[in-house]
């Protein structure tokens, strides 16, 4: 897995505080570090729309079309992704669950049986069987690539929803790695969630 | 492939000129058949916010989980969909493209695939491996189950998307038979598109 | 103010039984009044996504194009207004609220600028200034009718943002006459929210 | 009226070619000014997606209430708005249409009628009347403030829809102030777009 942040809205933070302090005129408050507090109180009232203002792309690559066909349910993010009708796939690369790695046994089976997707999909390649028909025997763990773009709130629903420990374990591990770089980035946006261990954990009340 | 209509908009067109008439408070101008003439002025003019407010909901079955990752792309639509983290996959069928079976060989090798798909799925089951990992050896091929609900001037936007020759050939057969039940419910709002052969095509000029 | 429904998905508890139970494929467990306690679950559960499949449009007239600003907000709904740029306003009509009416002296002043209003209106249109124009001059207690199309996952978020006793008083009062009708409905999508007195609050834990 | 950029994306026209080429995996046709080629094909395509990862925000302000209450029908947007209920209006300005400013009697019952209205706002909030229930005798003419944040795509259809001769003289004035910057910004996504006189108009073919 390889999460890549393509761009987030310059002097991020500023400017969720410069487009929120429009509602009320209070332009005059502005000053070094404002923008933390002013943040923290929107967050905590709940009037998230204002973080809508800023935006931030990633690029996802290595993780399987279990993962994506659940992120793409995300209807205000847009995406772009790497296209099994059009690409070839005769050398795919897949993601193994780690409890299937865990197991000798199963790990040995799982390998042989990708081994013999492999030579499926080639052997109907050579049957002149368009990429897009010779797709239908890739399985779910296949690797794809995509970018995904959304505005400051939604990622932050994102993160709740994908990173809480209820979440499926590869879409749990890209939101952790996507967290890490927009605390970097936005921290004070972003600084309610925690990760604990292998999940996230939002704690309800950010400190004034 | 399995495409039922769950519910439509009590009598659509009607609702659809009773709302669209707010704008010009032109209620008096209604009586039997206004509704065609309306609906054919504001297709014509492209006020299409207006038939938003007509829904149509389908469940759709026995299609594949490659055309699933392409519906799900339409946003502002409502996906309900079978889980393959929560639903036992060991008896799974599939779907095959209509190349790979008028091809004997090809057909052959996609057929003993598919069985050992399952053998795998099964065995993977029998180690204890959880359902939510498992899957990642079931192919694209895959049939699954989706309830989609959308108002109707998505619908037009999913027709005109998915129904067009350079669409794939699975969601065109879906996107023709959900067509064709919106054509008997809401004659006049789908009028402008025509089913010719495999595909459809929009009609500019609709009759005035 | 006035407040009517003017449809809502057919049989609607049961719409969302049979389309939520497509996740885990657990249509055996319907029957007589089972739907209730499965959209108890959900809603507790917090699986929104299911109950987007219902939806309910309302014609609302009678209030003021300030209530209509903050409405047309809710993005994931469906607008139709009357037109102030294509209906003449010379018989305009308008919202007085409560704090002006139990106020004598603002009571009169209020009633004598609307006058005022009226005939500028008037001399405007006298003097071939168009519609869309000499609307500048109407205030935003003019009255206006719109009719709103949403489905039952949007109304809840409605009802729970503009029922607030944080809301304003204008749009509270056309929330609590929404949420009557959606009680009356849809009972059990809508039993934990409960009208007290001039707003609405939300009971966390439905009964199970 | 005052229209200001706030932020765009960095290396707009690049970020668009690396995220699309993110389909067909393509990425060794890159080169100096390969972004070109490659917006014009997908606008000529109509994989508008694509541009939908990148955003631009913008300030703008010196417009009338009936302008926003247009402007902010565009779902696919963001907005923050001056708030008529948290800060007083009692110092208001007011757009004045250009059909009422050549009218010298039109003129001037104008502008008595504002002077009139800002006594009248004045009176009111004298007798503790509070500022949410002042605002209704507030004409629509009334200034306000509103920050809008949208991804390109979006910007293009509000290019179409609002800078139309369709479109109200105020809203058009305003997207073709939009557009000279977009058109600065990122001149391939927006150079089938031309102003002509007081409008916009789109030039289908774009240069290949």
């Amino acid at each position: 897995m390889k999460v890549e942040l393509i761009y987030i809205t310059p002097n991020v933070e500023k400017v969720i505080e410069e487009a929120g302090r429009t509602s009320y005129q209070s332009f005059n408050r502005m000053g070094e570090g404002s923008e933390k507090k002013f943040i923290r109180m929107i967050i905590n009232l709940g009037h998230l729309s204002v973080i809508e203002h800023a935006v931030a792309s990633f690029r996802i690559s290595d993780v399987s079309r279990s993962l994506t066909h659940q992120l793409v349910r995300h209807r205000l993010a847009s995406f772009t992704q790497k296209s099994q009708r059009y690409v070839d796939e005769k050398n795919f690369t897949f993601v193994e669950p780690p409890k299937i790695e865990e197991n000798p046994e199963a790990h040995k089976i799982y390998l042989d049986f990708m081994e013999s997707v492999r030579e499926t999909y080639g052997k109907l390649r050579d049957l002149k069987i368009p990429k897009e028909d010779a797709r239908f025997v890739l399985p779910n763990a296949t690797t794809t690539e995509i970018v995904v773009t959304a505005n400051l709130r939604e990622w932050r629903h994102i993160v709740e929803l994908r990173g809480s420990k209820h979440a499926q374990w590869e879409i749990r591990r890209m939101t952790i790695e996507i967290l890490k770089i927009l605390k970097r980035e936005a921290p004070t946006v972003f600084e309610d969630f925690v990760i604990v261990g292998d999940h996230v954990e939002r704690r309800k009340n950010a400190k004034e």
